[in-house]
């Protein structure tokens, strides 16, 4: 096949790596080593952020740079508190949805429509987009918890501005204020998952956002990517694979017929890590202590199991280490937490969501100005059937009926 | 400013190019060279394309890479013109969306929506992702008058088996079945601008394909992309600037002042074309024939002469060429045709649709599948104020009010 680039002089090629490894810009909103399994988010390391901090006081880190000062965070959350209302408007459209349609296509539908009632709409200046930011991540939890309830035809409940984002999330889910173990539990989730640098759903966010668009219809976009199973939606599969697996002792003959059928396991392996995924590692410890708290071992040991037997295989089988990611273990956490499997990808979402509109800021309003604005790639042309480029139009009346190659 | 990478081995850099020119996969669907200022579609010449062929036969061409014979072109269009029907749920919905809501965030939260209905959902195959992508090309057009209707309180009109793509847009639109000429000068402005390589919204469509989102999720974020002013945008700021000017004689002071003000003039350049875009050439003869037919030809002096003086002032202040590029001379066309300003960027979506799902099947099923699934690149690392990583972690009662730098 013949094959012709679109320009004259030579280009630089990564068509074959899916753009890994390849610098495309500038950030400082965190560093991911994967060569020694560490993540930090402004410099300070996910360890210290899972053991002391909150997912509110991350959500500040991400978005300015650095910690809050106790007046600077108690501003931030209260701030974020009085934004968890959705427009009355918002919400009659959503109770219109067919209650099929899946969480993921309500979210990313109902940010885009979110720009509307925007206060200051009419503005792309770094302070309204700061408050635009505020303002996705007080809603997109209250989005997802709304939808739950709408399509179980179960009364909505309003935000408790009491309480905090995890506990006020899993209240608004399920009409439930949450233990306080359980609330640190699933706010530690918000913490590791809020900001992985420059991954599919952050790069649609801000291939989107390079080209002015407004925030909303990045952030929908960014949903709309992390619908896909290879990256937020990968939490869930894991879970329809512990339900299908059923029993711990049944992980090895499951694990072993995948590699047979060379099918992915998925939860395991990831495209920067070659080292531990320090976030599988906490949410591994998080999984065990509620193990043990609910007193249903189940769903953790046959995520070990899982781990334990893929890496025995891939050694076995193709040589080399392979590591838990961050979905192995989300998985039956969430599970464990109460929380319906076709939630965990828009929990991922609703984790996220600051490290999106983090991007987002960074994208519009770099700090080293060196980037042209708007992505724009190329590809190499691989010339179809009649050659490279020059076929000859032919009048549908005189056209083969078999349609065969036309050549110029 | 400290740097580090993630990585320890050297990483190319694309950081200062917006990716421009790197080459980051294959595709043969079509193919644009810049510095001769050529466009084809599968192998197909734009200049033939708009002469002889329709949006319909192009759409084929798109998505199944060849031109179609009789008797499936006619099968592809029966099955168009058949598939142009919204399910009334999602009309109920589109009702209830606040009525000063953006066009395009309209289309964005729409297209996520029509997931729930399509008949083959859990499915993703090749045939599956082909229907739906005839599916989308015959609802997004639908979704655009729909709502231009809806938000003027105006009755909806049924979609006309009889007329083509073209014209059955113009009269759910506005009522009334465009005389022939009209219709066809419309349907050439889709043929132009059906398809147009990795620009930012196809791009990321992929990216959002990449995870293996689904074919509404993919289409949902190329809308949103479309919408910022760098891209699709563009046509709906150059038709504002149009009606600011107001009159030809004083488009040479207005230019003027752009260039004093080191602002940019919209219409004007390209990312690839470094020579005449052939497509804003192709419409700038439409523009002059509308003219000619409406008996005002204020529309197209002005964008004319928005070309030659941005021409004129470039050279002398800057040196070089520079070119109109599609959205200049798309801006007068859509309004000699009577479609108001806020619907120009829509109206790009309602052409580019063909060229979104035709890219993203590409990306779901390549024909040479050396690409990993998934684009992920990396980015440069800048570290924050405390140095490069290791920032050391101060609960938030000992830190300090001025928030100074807190170094490890």
């Amino acid at each position: 096949m013949a094959t012709q680039t679109s320009q004259t002089s030579p280009q630089p090629s990564t068509k074959d790596t899916g753009l890994r490894g390849v610098l495309i810009a500038d950030t400082a909103i965190s560093l991911i080593d994967g060569v020694k399994g560490e993540l930090s988010y402004r410099g300070f390391d996910i360890h210290d952020l899972a053991a002391y901090s909150t997912s509110e006081e991350v959500a500040y880190l991400l978005l300015y740079g650095d910690l809050p000062t106790a007046s600077q965070a108690e501003e931030f959350s209260k701030n974020l508190a009085a934004q968890r209302k959705l427009p009355p408007s918002i919400v009659d459209v959503m109770k219109r949805i067919p209650i099929a349609t899946a969480p993921m296509d309500v979210l990313q539908a109902t940010v885009a429509l979110l720009a509307e009632s925007d206060s200051e709409k009419h503005s792309d200046s770094k302070d309204a987009n700061l408050n635009r930011a505020a303002r996705l991540t007080a809603l997109v939890p209250i989005i997802v918890a709304f939808w739950d309830r709408i399509r179980k035809n179960q009364p909505l409940i309003e935000s408790d501005a009491k309480l905090g984002r995890a506990a006020n999330f899993l209240y608004m889910l399920n009409g439930e204020v949450p233990d306080e173990e359980t609330a640190k539990d699933f706010d530690t989730c918000l913490v590791l998952q809020a900001e992985h640098s420059f991954n599919a759903s952050t790069f649609a966010a801000r291939v989107v956002a390079s080209t002015r668009a407004h925030m909303y219809a990045a952030v929908s976009a960014a949903v709309g990517s992390l619908s896909g199973e290879l990256h937020g939606g990968a939490n869930m599969q894991v879970m329809r694979n512990l339900v299908e697996i059923g029993d711990p002792g049944k992980v090895d003959a499951w694990v072993k017929a995948k590699f047979d059928n060379h099918e992915r396991v998925m939860g395991m392996g990831h495209a920067v890590y070659k080292a531990l995924d320090p976030r599988a590692d906490l949410l591994s410890h998080i999984s065990e202590k509620l193990a043990r708290r609910t007193g249903d071992p189940k769903w953790y040991l046959m995520t070990k199991e899982i781990e334990v037997a893929t890496q025995r295989e891939y050694r076995t089988r193709k040589g080399g280490e392979i590591y838990p990611n961050v979905d192995l273990y989300s998985a039956s956490v969430y599970h464990m937490l109460g929380i319906p499997d076709d939630l965990f990808t828009p929990i991922f979402a609703v984790a996220r969501i600051p490290g999106w509109v983090a991007h987002i800021i960074e994208e519009k309003f770099p700090a080293l100005p060196i980037k042209p604005e708007l992505y724009r790639p190329s590809a190499q042309y691989q010339g179809n059937y009649c050659g490279v480029i020059g076929c000859k139009y032919v009048p549908l009346v005189k056209r083969t009926a078999t349609n065969q190659p036309v050549t110029s």
